[in-house]
């Protein structure tokens, strides 16, 4: 049986777990794929993990990438050390030396991937990058390949796994996001700097590689509206959960003949649709498109074994086109294809219905200041829920609009926390039928 | 740009929709996967049809699949004519003239795949099969390359439309099966002949090919306990719900140390399952692996459209294939690897719990000789729900259990059956948790 040798950068959780499953998986692997995977080299910074590494089963262990990257044996790199730098700059010295790459890393490919591609096409070498958005979701392959007649014009995703967590928890045991915060990071959901992830960031980048695969087109994730979950309160899950909504981070980009819409912010999601019940930490991606119609690929968005299952997946898919073909080709060298109008919508001219938390101090009249500040600004309201009257107590005023302007929006808004009788800043959740 | 040609048998709503998607998609197709897709031959028996294919598009227009499968430049044959045979025919002969294949019939697949992929292996050609199980859903391809590195322990799958958007039905109208039936029939998702469906040898088909790719062991249809939804009410799913139960045509493949269970029939599935959310014409596949931990593919089952999309999937998969590398490699020929300890356990030693309607003459005593016989066999009870006294008016007792081994519940409707204050047979719906 054809062997492909491997090479590994970075052992932490998701290099450890693809290190094990390899091993243990051998067996099934060649049974399968017909090719046998054989680890000729790890690369580890930290020097009591590169020891545990068995040198029967790895015969290069080293603190220097270049050692790797620079091994004629070695036929595909794995890079699991995720940021930026260095990670560009050994992928691309590896695809220079005609070796191909596994990544999951989702900041560098939605930053760099023209060159990486670009690169890639040159030294005719493939990139595979199943694993760098939604953990063991395979919604990388099934878009390019499953997909690929597919007008794909509309795409939900929830692609981050500890603001999920975050949401679900405290909807669940009415905490505060501080305290679901401290709760993902206990059970090892979040990083000890939670920033990318409860931002919105990491999220806004996963949603630039599906765009790319989508519309053949990239877009920077600096160019994507990104809002994160900090801003939202346990009472706003409840108060959408009374009205029949759930409270998700969602990814969002639709294109119709009036542009492109890429945005990242929390989001009323129906109870009845099939998204409101991905909790905790998994995610989901929601597809729509002019042959499949709707589609949803669930899964485990991270995790040691679900994100390993994909990092294999791509490493068998390299390995079997060398061993049987003794070649990769590319299809990355066809993804900016452009189909020439695609513009990216201001976030202006969206037009959505809004659920608004007003913090009031409660004296008579308030209800019919914000009204009327809305209908100046053609927002029209569906429901209103005001608490029992409470004079001279800070009070919530909640309210879900119909479609409206988000420029209107933005306006009314400002206007009313200009009001003496607003007390706090007003929270303000876009919804999606 | 290299061109591939293919040969489509059948322009029934598939093929239509597969000749159509084609001409429409063709350049979206070139620039995503770089290969160009021509249609040299269609065969069709039904002479209006044929008429219309334009002979600018495709010269080759024949009511004989010889033809087609004969022709020399055809790289691709397209079998969508359903059935056993004369698809077997038309599909060997193909591979035996070393053409590729691609195909959605479940039930030559599952009858014949060994033969099949033989004949493939030995000629160096490709069978996919993306359409067979799940229309748009990306099973076939994801549990071949993505989770190839997975222990797929467990299945559930609502793979049936027709079964589904029935039991959907029945419980949104109140309806009777034949009535939703009849409903289904007028959308089109029911055949005028609904046996394979309603009876769940559909379901069954499909679960045997998801098997083969799980376990690497083929099982044939006949070897599935199969039993269809025609017995249910709307009260059953209407009481399943007051429980918080839905009812899913499931079809479930579960591989332990205790061996491997294989099964079609109605399930109740608790609402908070994200399985519970997949109404009408929709389809679902679960899956629970080692390395993945959970995943759920969902989409539409059938259609003209969404199966189009896997069908071309597919034909692109094999066009680039032989486009880059002039080859296209099989991995069908490792599909029957066989670990060789998947034993099918007997349907008498699963232990599930279970929904159980009684219909019963109201007269004192009848829920205690229900319960003693339920006793004897060493059955518990976890709810009873009675209506109220109605002395001498046949009415309905309805019973969830604790879990019980199937043989013993057998055994004890069976003698509840025979007492003389019930007065229909007893419907039995099994649980999964």
């Amino acid at each position: 049986m054809k062997k492909v040798n491997i090479g590994i950068i970075g052992l932490g959780t998701i290099g450890k777990g693809v290190y094990d499953a390899i091993l243990e998986k051998s067996k099934l692997i060649e049974q399968r794929a017909g090719v046998s995977l054989s680890i000729k080299g790890v690369c580890e910074l930290d020097a009591k993990v590169l020891g545990q590494v068995d040198p029967e089963v790895c015969p290069l262990r080293s603190d220097n990438s270049d050692d790797i990257v620079n091994d004629p044996d070695i036929d595909i790199i794995v890079e699991l050390i995720g940021g930026i730098n260095p990670a560009k700059e050994i992928i691309l010295k590896a695809l220079r030396n005609k070796k191909h790459v596994v990544t999951a890393n989702k900041a560098l490919l939605s930053d760099s991937w023209s060159e990486i591609f670009k690169t890639a096409s040159e030294n005719n070498v493939q990139v595979n990058f199943e694993a760098s958005v939604g953990g063991a979701i395979p919604i990388i392959r099934v878009l390019r390949q499953n997909f690929v007649a597919d007008d794909i014009h509309t795409v939900y995703g929830i692609l981050n796994g500890t603001t999920n967590y975050i949401l679900t928890e405290m909807l669940r045991k009415r905490c505060s996001f501080d305290e679901a915060l401290s709760m993902a990071q206990e059970k090892g959901y979040a990083e000890r700097d939670p920033e990318l992830d409860i931002s919105g960031k990491d999220s806004a980048h996963k949603l630039a590689i599906l765009a790319l695969l989508c519309f053949g087109k990239g877009y920077s994730p600096k160019e994507i509206y990104t809002e994160g979950i900090t801003r939202i309160d346990s009472q706003d899950l409840k108060n959408a959960k009374a009205w029949g909504y759930s409270v998700k981070l969602l990814a969002i980009a639709k294109n119709s003949s009036k542009g492109l819409e890429l945005r990242v912010h929390p989001t009323l999601v129906p109870t009845e649709h099939i998204l409101s019940d991905v909790n905790g930490a998994n995610n989901a991606v929601f597809l729509k498109g002019d042959l499949i119609d709707e589609a949803l690929l669930f899964g485990k968005g991270a995790g040691q074994k679900p994100t390993s299952s994909s990092v294999i997946g791509d490493i068998v898919d390299i390995a079997k086109n060398t061993a049987f073909y003794g070649a990769s080709y590319l299809i990355e060298e066809n993804l900016d294809y452009d189909t020439g109008n695609i513009k990216s919508k201001a976030m202006e001219a969206l037009e959505v219905s809004y659920y608004l938390r007003f913090t009031v101090t409660d004296k008579p009249g308030v209800l019919a200041g914000i009204s009327s500040i809305l209908a100046q600004n053609d927002i029209s309201i569906a429901s209103v829920s005001q608490e029992e009257r409470n004079i001279g107590a800070e009070v919530p005023v909640v309210i879900l609009t119909h479609k409206a302007k988000e420029g209107d929006m933005q306006r009314a808004i400002k206007k009313i926390d200009d009001q003496d009788f607003v007390s706090a800043e007003t929270v303000m959740i876009r919804m999606e039928e």
